[in-house]
């Protein structure tokens, strides 16, 4: 892991670019940490570029909080190589909701499950990789979307202690299957209205995890509409499990 | 309004037992208020002796946070006159539930729809004796089950500004259409394998309620079973609303 840029915002928080190999990321750490600090890995959909300002203020919501976060761009996303599969997948998904067709299970697993084999490994050398930063220490979390990668997330890698999950729509039936097996502490967030999302799936699926200790909060408005209360809720969910 | 009891609980909670007419009810008001607090109301499915520890202890929970709370007997339950039309419903419902029948609309509006009659007008006047007194003030919430009340009063009494509502089921079909009227900020607690709840049922009622700030909370295990953060949950929506 090699330190690209760094940065002092000006709530103390310090961000820092980093490389793991081809992999960009961002890692973002308190001011005021005496002790070294919980770390919540930040999921989201792929384009680092797009995505830094939520997750740069999710990160400093958190900061405040006493947490670290870090966050590593997608497989095929931002300035990552394409795939040629993963692109065929999703101009077929495309089509298939422009033509207001059933989107084929198929499909899915085509889009979906290259991703997760691709992206989980990933995040968790990361994980190798932020651990032995002496400002890192003690319990992880993982936050955010493509729900998918963090179902697997939570079921292979025992150092994740609780997950934040946002509901998301195209996951694959072996991922309902491996949410069976999650046993550690689930918030999942569902946009009640979100049209990108079906929000029968997303409660299925909430069914399926087979973890007691698991809330739902539901709220109004689309995808990008998640209450700004949701951000102290979930501080407060990782403070019960991470501290 | 009589108080016909009173006592200091030992974090300074003032609990008084009270009669308005023929109904009785409890009010705590906090230890260290120095302004009128805010009230919230505490609906129950009836039976105060046997909710009493329950009340009490959500009634502390909350005057921790400077609320005030009260609540009262429902018609037809604890020391009140029984309805034999109630009784009877009770009765036709226990019925079909005990031989695992569907249970009939007509049977939800017989046990349901007079008993929204007759304790929302009590709660009201139980509204207009409580503001009257001086270490009351400012915004009213309802917390609680019977959501049916909790309907009808979110639609009918202007003074309630927020309202945190306990998913049950038997709610009669008119009460659906009312919810599309009510407009404050909601919080629905949803317990996820409630025996006695029809899931399905709540998740549509909470599709229905016509506000935009709403949230639900589902989590895991039956009727009694709420995780004891939703508590801490509880005042902090209200804390957004009421102060």
């Amino acid at each position: 892991m090699r330190f690209t840029s760094e940065q002092h915002l000006d709530d103390g928080v310090h961000e820092r670019r980093f490389s793991l190999g081809e992999i960009p990321g961002i890692l973002w750490t308190p001011g005021s940490a005496s002790a070294p600090a919980p770390l919540i890995l930040l999921g989201h959909p792929g384009g680092l570029r797009r995505m830094h300002p939520r997750l740069a203020a999710r990160a400093r919501h958190s900061a405040a909080e006493g947490f670290a976060a870090a966050t590593i761009e997608l497989p095929g996303s931002g300035d990552r190589p394409r795939s040629a599969a993963a692109e065929e997948a999703r101009a077929d998904l495309r089509r298939a909701l422009e033509a207001g067709e059933p989107v084929d299970d198929e499909i899915v697993d085509r889009l979906v499950l290259p991703l997760v084999e691709e992206a989980v490994p990933e995040w968790r050398a990361t994980l190798d990789a932020l651990l032995l930063l002496p400002e890192i220490g003690g319990p992880v979390g993982y936050a955010g979307g493509v729900i998918s990668i963090g179902i697997r997330l939570a079921v292979v890698e025992p150092r994740i202690s609780a997950a934040l999950l946002f509901a998301g729509s195209f996951v694959p039936r072996t991922l309902f299957e491996e949410a069976r097996q999650v046993n550690i502490p689930l918030q999942v967030l569902l946009q009640w209205d979100d049209e990108g999302n079906d929000r029968q799936m997303a409660l299925e699926l909430f069914d399926a995890f087979g973890t007691r200790e698991k809330t739902l909060h539901a709220n109004m408005g689309g995808h990008t509409g998640v209450p700004e209360f949701e951000g102290d809720d979930g501080n407060r969910f990782f403070a019960r499990h991470l501290k």
